[in-house]
């Protein structure tokens, strides 16, 4: 088993997904799964009971951006055989977060107890994998140096809605210098399958973010005189539509502890 | 032959690039080619004595984005068959710009009383070949509304020097809202030999332009409250960087008023 610290925390390091999703079902491996198994698809992860996994299969289909469903399991069975061997849902993530009736309940590690057998498991693709791609073009990203997390805003923008799951497109934000913005959207293209090209550049007013410096969730913006804002959508939006679609019980990853899967970043490619 | 009228000065409209040809090289046409012959590539031309060519040659090998040369002449042979059947540049293109000693002459619509047995014409892409694609793509070009010329700019960015030929980047300037501005990008980078992707987004005073609204030569700039400017590199730049160098005697086309070729924009397309 391949294991070095990662940081100063003595966080384990892996580099096969197989083997860091043991460490997780055994209860060794809480921590955020960002950093670990390089090269390797994580997701997010959303759980909900059969009567509201087809609106909510719709909903992705429509707003494929920042829903890029990658993966579902049958309705009652844990398994997710498309994206790795022996995954299994309930146990194979480090942490969850449970809503229940739309709202915060409380974060597990494990959801055997929770688990139904009317559940559909969503696995999405997530922001990891293109800011992989980003790196390896040589761009820099401005939230990896600062270490804090990325900004997220809530926008003015409609999601497409199916059924019960409405609500605004939430966006990830990165700081470019304009070239290197440009590249950043070639980059990207490439990459549908985890939430792909972005969806707005430059000027924040014109969806709805009046303050950039003003985040929703998470870092702090941080856009320097000679760059400009380059906005993606976000896996947080499928979160924010599954609390205002209140279904008795929703379960997600918790933010950064991700299914890590035995398919490559690089095989997500389109081109 | 196919003719038509193509708009009130009653210029005949050609749908086949030989065709076209015939008419200039008669005399017959004389006109600007925008709006003629859709689909086909339209050039940029730059015909240098050969001591001056292996330079250029090197120029335009550094500096892609300006200078995308598609095809160049055997020293002292006028025909171009990369491009086309029977292509005589001495005559197929329906006027030329001379310049002596860096400095404009005359426009002139035949240049065989010109031509010297050591010189080389060189072929490049052009914007109205990526423009055609983002037409195709939906997205609305203003200058194409306004019936203005496209706004260029001289901006700080050097090019890559190449023996004698030095100078600035020149950029073409179409404003977008900021989801266009993200289409164009991807539409444009699919053809790099006609310019490719922009090279600039969204921050004019980062590149030297103080203001938007003096451009340096051609049409007005004309951004609106909901847009943001997107920049690529123009065919005008080697013209500058020409007129810089001073070589005896250069002739490009004159401006709007290309040689049409027999390869489709289509064929271009890098993916």
């Amino acid at each position: 088993m391949a294991i070095a610290a990662v940081d100063s925390n003595q966080i384990p390091y892996y580099e096969i997904p197989r083997e860091l999703r043991q460490a997780i079902r055994s209860g060794e491996f809480t921590h955020y799964t960002v950093g670990q198994v390089p090269g390797w698809v994580h997701t997010n992860i959303c759980i909900l009971p059969k009567e509201y996994a087809y609106e909510f299969q719709t909903f992705c289909r429509r707003n494929p951006r920042p829903c890029p469903l990658l993966a579902m399991s049958e309705p009652g069975d844990p398994m997710l055989p498309e994206l790795g061997e022996d995954i299994d849902i309930r146990t194979d993530v480090p942490q969850y977060r449970v809503f229940r009736d739309g709202e915060f309940s409380e974060d597990v590690t494990d959801i055997s107890h929770l688990w139904q057998d009317d559940m559909v498991a969503f696995a999405m693709g997530c922001s990891l994998s293109f800011e992989e791609a980003l790196m390896e073009a040589g761009l820099p990203l401005r939230h990896f140096d600062t270490r804090e997390d990325v900004p997220i805003y809530l926008t003015n923008i409609d999601c497409e809605p199916a059924g019960r799951f409405t609500g605004k497109l939430v966006v990830s934000m990165r700081p470019f210098k304009p070239a290197d913005a440009i590249r950043a959207i070639q980059v990207t293209t490439r990459f549908p399958g985890v939430h792909g090209a972005p969806v707005h550049i430059g000027r924040p007013d014109l969806i709805g973010i009046e303050d950039i410096n003003q985040s929703w969730q998470c870092g702090e913006a941080d856009v320097r005189e000679d760059e400009i804002p380059v906005f993606w959508a976000c896996g947080v939006t499928p979160q924010a539509v599954v609390e205002h679609a209140r279904p008795p019980i929703c379960i997600t990853h918790r933010p950064a502890h991700m299914l890590v899967t035995d398919k490559r970043n690089a095989e997500l490619a389109a081109l």
